[in-house]
């Protein structure tokens, strides 16, 4: 399995739009085993987003969905920066369904 | 819902049991939606879990169960420290079923 966890950076006061369009983008998306977001409690503008993929191949693919695509375009101007990009190797849990 | 990330550090070789001991302990907890534990790809004595609750007041009642509890205790001596504790806000996603 391939994992990313990710933290970005809202513009000041569109957090809730950004985590909207996040949400509503990443459904069927094939190989995607868990895809959660999620407001950081303490930064008022940070989103984390933990990802896990049957594979790096399938999470690749999943960014030219046409979905994904439209949801890339309308995010970029709500997003000021990504703070962490971490790249992991998940073994097994609990919530990987999909 | 409440979340958390957090990366801790194996004893040098102790990963991949440390990883079991993890895995082994955590099905069956009640309110938990999503536990995943990842190893971090370049860093070789270091893991990752994000955990999906929820409440937090159930990810505190599961650290009292009697297999999280042994867990807690086999696993000490092969953590060497915890280099990140993000608490979160989980707002949705895939992967969420528990």
């Amino acid at each position: 399995m391939f994992g990313l966890i990710g933290k970005m950076r809202a513009v000041p006061g569109q957090r809730d739009a950004l985590i909207a369009i996040l949400l509503e983008s990443t459904t069927q998306m094939p190989g995607c085993l868990s895809y959660i977001v999620a407001k950081d409690e303490a930064d008022v503008d940070a989103i984390w987003v933990t990802e896990v993929w049957d594979s790096e191949d399938s999470h690749r693919a999943s960014l030219s969905l046409p979905q994904v695509q439209a949801a890339i375009a309308r995010a970029r101007p709500m997003i000021t920066g990504f703070d962490s990009h971490i790249r992991t190797a998940p073994v097994g849990g609990v919530g990987l369904g999909g």
